[in-house]
Order: C-alpha cells, then sequence, then structure tokens
C-alpha cells in the first residue's frame, strides 16, 4: 500500500513538477531515512526488491541508489548494497552577534566596489552572490528568446508599461501562491532587478537621517542604499538559523524611532538563516504595534530545499504593511535584471519611484521570463538546481572539514548557495583576503556585512558550484590552507 | 570643379556615412538653395544635366529631385521641370516665459502617471516622447538579436560588469567625437535608460532641500525626479530658437544657492531649442563662476536634422564639470533601455549611484546595440529616420497651419520630433484635453512642464510620423479643431 502511494505520489510529481521518476523515488527513500524508517547503518531494500515494490524498472531503482550516494544519504558497500550513513557531524554553527548600541552610517564603498570589480581584473570572486547560469535547464530561455524575436518581431522595441509587461505579472501572481502570497497581477510592480526594488521599496519609506532596522549581518548591497540615502543603520543581532532576533528588534523598537525594518526572511545573504513563522508573526506585530512598515526581500525563498518552500511574511500581512521585494535574478539569471515588488499600501509612491529610477524596464527579458515559467521550464529548472545547490552545501561543509582550521564554525543553509564562515575571534580575514589575492583569489572579508565593523573574522562563501567545479573546490582548499597558515603565523608571532 | 567637388563629397559620404548617392546630391541641391546659390522660383538644372555635372546616372538624379520634392524644397511643374518651392510662412515661434521669482517644489504627479497609463487605457496620446521604432532600419536589429542568441549563448545570463559592457561602451566614446566629446570607454558608464542617468546624475551632485536650475518649460521626467527627492526646481526662461536664456541664469545663479544646472542644449524637450555654441561657453563659464556642475542631457543631440550635429557643452569642459547624460532610447528603440553617462569628476559617486540604483544593467540589449553600431546600421538608421522626422515637422506644421487657430505659435526643432505649440494666453489647454478625451485621444496640458503652474495655454506634440500615419494626421486635424471650437465657445460666454 505504501509503495502503491509512493507511485502515485511520484506520477503525480513526474507529471506535474517534471521530476524524473529515479529523483522522486529518490526522494521517497530519503524522506523515509529522515522520518527513522531506516536508521543509520540499516541497509536499504536491494534494486530488485525496490523495482518490485516501487513498481519500477531495475535501471530506474539503481538510478535512485545512485542519488541517494552522490548526496550522501546512503553509502555503497561492494558485493552487499547501499547502507544509511551517518550524518557528518557538521562543524558548530557561528555564533549570534551582540547587539549595536547606536544606529550607524555606512561606509565600505570602497571594498564593495573591490568585490564587484573582481571579474574585470581576472580574479575568481569565491563570496560573489551569483547563481549558477551555466544550468542545463536554462537552455530553454535561449530558444524562447528566439521564438519571441520571430513572433514578437519590433514589438519587443516599444515602451514598457510603467509597472511592467502583464504576461509576466500574472506568472509571478500565479507563483506567489506558493509562498502564501496572494497577489492580483496589476499590483505587482516589475523592476530591473532586486536591487532596483530594494532601493525603491527603501526609499519609499524613508527619507535622510531616518532609522532602519537591518539583519546583521547584512547584505552589503541594502547597506549601500542606506550609505547613498543617508540612512542610519541599527544592527539586530540575527541568529544563524533562525534569522533576526525578535527579542533584539523589540528592544530597538523600544529604544530608537526606527522608520522600517529589512529583513531577509527565507535563507538570509550572507547567514543563510530561515525565520520560523511563529517569528514572521511576532515581527509583523511587533511592526503593527510601532506601526513601522516592513521591507521583506524574498530573493532566496524559491531556493528552499524542502519543499513546500517557507511563507513570507508578507503572507500574513492584512493591512499592507509588508512591501515584498524579489527577483529572477537568484533563481534564473543574474544578467536578465529581473526583479519585482508587492507593494501593499505603498503602490502609489513606489510607482513614481520606478518612475524616476529607470522609467520602465526592458520588455524582451520579462517576455521570455513569461514564456519560461508558462511554459514549465521554471519549475523543472528549479526542483534541478535546489537539488545541485543543496549537494554544493553539503560538498563545502565536507571541504571545510577537511581542509579549514578546525576552530571554524560555518552555518548550514536550508535554501539559497551562499555559506557564512566563522573563525576564532581574533582571526583577521582582511589578512586572510591578502594572502588569497595573491592566488587571484577573492574572500569578502566579513566587515562588508557590518555598518560597525563587526566580523572581521568572518566571510561568505559561494557554494552553487561548489559540488560541480574543481577549480572551485581548489580555491576553497586553498583558503583553508592560507587559513590555516595565518593561524600559525599570528601564533608564531605572539 | 565645383561638381567634382561635389562628387568627391558625396562619394565620401557614401563610403563613410551609408548615405546613398541620391541623398548626397539631394544634400549638396538642398546646401545650394539654403546658401541662396538657387532662389526661390528659380529652376533647378534638369534630371540630364545633373547626372552629366554630378558624374550620376539619370535615375539617380531623378531619384534626388523627387527627395527635394517630397522634403518640399522644390516644386514640379508639368512638363517644364523642379523650382525652388517658397519656404512656407511658417506660424510664429511661442514667447519666451517670464522668470519665476523663486524654486519651487514639484508636484504633479498624477497628470504625468494619466500621460504614462495612455496605452493600457487605449488611448492615442499625442504628446508622448517616443521615437518610431517600427521604422524598417531597425530590422536588423532582430536579426542581431537572433545572431546573438546564437553565438553567445548562455552567457548573455552572466552579470553585467557595473559600468556596462566594454563593447558598448567602446562605441559609444567613438561615436561621441562628433560631438566634440572625447572620452575613454572605460569612464563610460551604461545606464537602463536616460532616465537613470539623469536620476543618478541629479542625486550625484545634489541632497534634498537644494535648488536646481532648468529650463522652462522642462521635460517632467527631470522635474519628477526633483520631486521625488525634495529638491527644488528654479525654472530659468527658455528661448524655443536658442534655449536656456544665460542673462536669465546669470541673475539666478547671483540670486539663489543653485546646486546643479540641467540643460538639453540639443533640441530641447519640450521646444525643440538648439543651443548656439557661444551660449554654451558663457553656460560653462558662470557654471566655474559660480563653481557648479552642469548636468547635459544630449539625448536627442544626434537626432539633428543638419549634420554636423551641435557639440556638447561636455566638448568644451576641461575640468570634468559637466555630467553628459544620453541614450539609444530616442534615436533606436526606448524598449532597450540603453543609456549612458560620461561622468567627469564624479565617476565614483555615480557609478556608487549606479550599483545601488540597478546594480547593472541587461547584458543582451547592450551587446545587441554594439553589434548594431559596429556594423554601420545605427549610422544609416539615423540618416533615415532624421529624415523622415525632418518630414515630419513640416508635415505637422503644414497640418498646424491648415487646421488650428490662426492665433497659435508654434516652435520650429532642427531636430528630434517633438513641437511645442502655444495657444492665446487665456486658452486652456486643460480643456482641450478634456475635450479630446472624448474622442480617446490625449494631449499633455502644458502646465505639466512647469513647477509653478505656466504653459496652461500650451501643448506638446509628437511628429515622429506625422508625415506617415493618416490615423495621427487625422487625430492632429481634430485637435485643431477641438481647439477653434472651444475659443468659439469661450467668446460666446463672455
Amino acid at each position: 500500500m505504501l509503495a502503491l502511494i509512493r507511485i502515485c505520489h511520484g506520477i503525480k510529481l513526474y507529471l506535474g513538477d517534471f521530476m524524473k521518476l529515479y529523483e522522486s523515488l529518490a526522494e521517497t527513500l530519503r524522506e523515509h531515512i529522515e522520518q527513522g524508517f531506516y536508521q543509520v547503518g540499516d541497509k536499504l531494500p536491494s534494486v530488485r526488491r525496490l523495482s518490485a515494490e516501487h513498481k519500477v524498472s531495475l535501471a530506474t531503482a539503481q538510478q535512485a541508489l545512485w542519488l541517494l550516494e552522490q548526496q550522501h544519504w546512503v553509502e555503497v558497500k561492494a558485493k552487499s548494497g547501499f547502507y544509511v550513513k551517518a550524518r557528518q557531524s557538521a562543524p558548530p554553527i557561528p555564533q549570534i552577534s551582540r547587539l549595536t548600541q547606536y544606529p550607524l552610517e555606512v561606509s565600505q564603498w570602497d571594498e564593495v566596489l573591490d568585490l564587484l570589480s573582481c571579474r574585470e581584473r581576472n580574479i575568481l570572486n569565491l563570496g560573489r552572490g551569483l547563481c549558477d547560469v551555466t544550468a542545463p535547464t536554462l537552455k530553454p530561455i535561449l530558444r524562447l528568446l528566439s521564438d519571441s524575436i520571430k513572433s514578437r518581431g519590433q514589438q519587443l522595441l516599444a515602451y514598457d508599461s510603467l509597472a511592467g509587461q502583464i504576461a509576466l505579472r500574472e506568472q509571478i501572481a500565479r507563483l506567489g501562491v506558493a509562498s502564501g502570497t496572494h497577489v492580483q497581477a496589476q499590483d505587482l510592480i516589475i523592476t530591473t532587478g532586486c536591487q532596483e526594488a530594494l532601493s525603491i521599496s527603501i526609499q519609499a519609506v524613508t527619507k535622510p537621517g531616518d532609522i532602519i532596522a537591518i539583519e546583521s549581518p547584512c547584505f552589503y548591497g541594502v547597506m549601500q542604499i542606506l550609505n547613498a540615502h543617508g540612512i542610519k543603520a541599527l544592527e539586530i543581532p540575527s541568529h544563524p538559523t533562525h534569522g533576526m532576533s525578535i527579542e533584539a528588534l523589540e528592544m530597538a523598537l523600544d529604544q530608537w524611532p526606527i522608520r522600517a525594518i529589512m529583513v531577509i526572511p527565507a535563507f538570509s545573504n550572507p547567514l543563510g538563516s530561515c525565520m520560523p513563522d511563529a517569528n514572521k508573526q511576532r515581527l509583523l506585530q511587533l511592526a503593527q504595534h510601532y506601526d513601522v512598515p516592513i521591507i521583506e526581500d524574498d530573493i532566496y525563498g524559491e531556493l528552499a530545499y524542502k519543499q513546500p518552500r517557507p511563507r513570507t511574511i508578507q503572507s500574513f500581512d492584512q493591512e499592507g504593511r509588508v512591501i515584498l521585494c524579489s527577483s529572477f535574478t537568484k533563481t534564473v539569471a543574474v544578467g536578465l535584471r529581473v526583479g519585482w515588488i508587492v507593494p501593499g499600501r505603498y503602490r502609489n509612491r513606489i510607482l513614481h519611484l520606478k518612475y524616476i529610477s529607470t522609467a520602465s524596464a526592458v520588455s524582451i527579458t520579462q517576455l521570455v521570463l513569461a514564456d519560461f515559467i508558462e511554459q514549465g521550464y521554471y519549475e523543472r529548472h528549479l526542483r534541478k538546481i535546489r537539488q545541485q545547490y543543496q549537494i554544493g552545501r553539503d560538498s563545502i561543509i565536507r571541504l571545510i572539514e577537511e581542509s579549514f582550521p578546525e576552530s571554524v564554525r560555518v552555518s548550514f543553509p536550508e535554501g539559497g548557495f551562499v555559506i557564512w564562515i566563522e573563525f576564532p575571534n581574533d582571526f583577521d580575514t582582511v589578512q586572510l583576503d591578502k594572502r588569497m589575492m595573491q592566488h587571484h583569489i577573492k574572500i569578502p572579508a566579513g566587515s562588508v556585512f557590518s555598518a560597525s565593523g563587526k566580523y572581521r573574522n568572518c566571510t561568505r562563501i559561494n557554494y552553487s558550484r561548489a559540488a560541480l567545479d574543481e577549480k572551485i573546490r581548489d580555491a576553497i582548499r586553498l583558503v583553508g590552507q592560507e587559513a590555516k597558515q595565518l593561524i600559525m603565523d599570528t601564533q608564531n608571532q605572539k
């Protein structure tokens, strides 16, 4: 009976979500392991038995087991079979930072510019926040682009409406349901990437001199928006697993005239934390109590390794207090520059700021994304890429365990593709970065993620291709070696 | 000898600028008319004589004469030949406005939004600032797009560098020479259309509460940037032929702490004025004396009907005081959203603002424009489209003479594709607009081009397709009829 349900489940997924049968079977087996149905050391059923029980071919059963092995759920014992593997003793997670006492002005533009210009200088930036645009599941975009040119012709050269292409807004509205965000296509506003979405949203609810509460550590792109507009950052300690501390936020709201709360609840950048729904609700209640808007960045939400994906804070909001920003730049391709805003009660002001910012977005990239989603390629791509990123996370954690100093702590993201690495307190990633630059490799000093210069002992590393690209794996190993050497050199100097 | 020079001239143009031989011959003849070599009523040489003198085929000579006829330089008399035509007694140009006494905050967002949303509401907006994207000379863009997808593949999905694609920046640097702007590709910054260029540039040199000197009337897109950032506008009277009054600007600089001067010297929107070089130099001297930056919008510069095109103010600048903004949105296609900034001494700040505004632009549209320019299609398109717009201007002026109240004044732009129409002082274009809306036709009330509510008796009309599209011609005639009726109704009420 269980087998039958599983097969039906598999077929449903296969039809509905383009998941292959062996992937579906592997997922079923993985769920059994996670639920304790199979324990560490247990032998999984043989290929022949899986084939019979789940009504799949021998080849499909074999592929499912290989996939589980690749994902490190099982290990093969010669002439015996597949056994459930002990989950690695992952390194401890980073420590939560202390509360910053005062709102601060942001600086560090030079450091950010240095990170942004790596490619032009032929430097491998391990800390970059870019997704893998070489994924085979993105290839249909190129065909759809060609088709679009043929079918739409010079129409592609015309002006887009201020709010963006309605065909794409309809697809985004439809996708929003998975995160609990119910929005009408006509309310959505398309932007040139998520950076424009965030920049407009922040400007819509603050003015120069205002204070905004941000996560700590915080994505430097957001902090640079504050810098450019003379807005002060109040850094709220954030937990590597649960995200922004609600207690610390409450204290801050009580003490300071905070004008907005900026948060990435789903797989925050750089921590990879995911805020529990209860915390989202408490955060929303606080925002209501102190009457401040929330700017929610959901750019990594669709990259949750476990489905269903986390709900948005916006999905709990009944009064348009949450401005939801997102984008296809992390899920599909950064070069398409297509983001969007669910503007809530701030729609008119946000539309105005979109007009003065860029007037309208490129039509062709919007239309091709609408096609990509509508024809089911987006869902298929997401399934594959989430798997790639999950394998990448496990892969980079193993690399860190093998090559990095033992004292290191790392985050354990359940979505996205960046990991946060914490060295001992007296470690200096600025020094490490200098050493890495001799190998033409860049790692960001953690202090670029803080207005108060915290996290100088931390760094962020991208693992989107950590399981696939030997050059990147070698570079990560080298970071570990240089970090060990730096610790030894520092100790010798003492 | 003259003929030989002309032929050489023709060949040079033919090779260098993709001008066809008959176009070159027509231009030569037009110059002769303008220089008085042929006077009104004079007969031009016959086809046979032109062919012999200019060493071109009979067909080429015939085509040249037809083109001149189409452009209304000559008229044909049956069985006699082509005669120089009397230039029409064009209506008088609009009056220069009076000085505004104080810097003012800008409002009028609702009126602008109303203009921007016409297409979605199926309303023909005669006042729109959009170029003709249906021109046959734009067709190569579609083929180049397809080629680019084939040759560049998934590379198109990757991140662009912060300053933009170097291939395009090199082409823009090369093109700049025609306007006297000498800039290195590495100094240029690509933006998402000219609106982002202007928005960033204004933010780079002002802060909320500052005063900026603008032309009056002024493009509403610029005024809305001021509105959004709390910057005050000081409107400087501008002449329909010569642009911003240098005397009025000097008085204003003397009286107010102006932080920047924003100007469109080449075919200002909406006046269509073109600032003489002497005035550009005086304006630059004033900016030096009062130590303020100049933001120069050159978006219409390449659409000069007479070549060589006007010089930029930037071309006179030795100290990086001028920030030059431009775009392909008026010359090629608005939907590509590709603009740029020559940032002068403000490069670092402008690069920062670009990062926080949109981080980077779409790659594919930049690359295809680089190909379009490099392969000579851009020059060919410009030649054709300038001609189309010049014919469009003459065409709309004739339509206005035929259909509008006699008391009307109109600008006479030597480039671009918008005309400024001034009705008698007590005329109300808001009322006219209301009447036109009953026909689903929109004309902007002139007051949207002023922070102080001036120009309520004026409007702007687009003539990019005024010679080609009977529907637009009918709509323009209808504006004239309704304007006449409105004047009669107002007089009857008195």
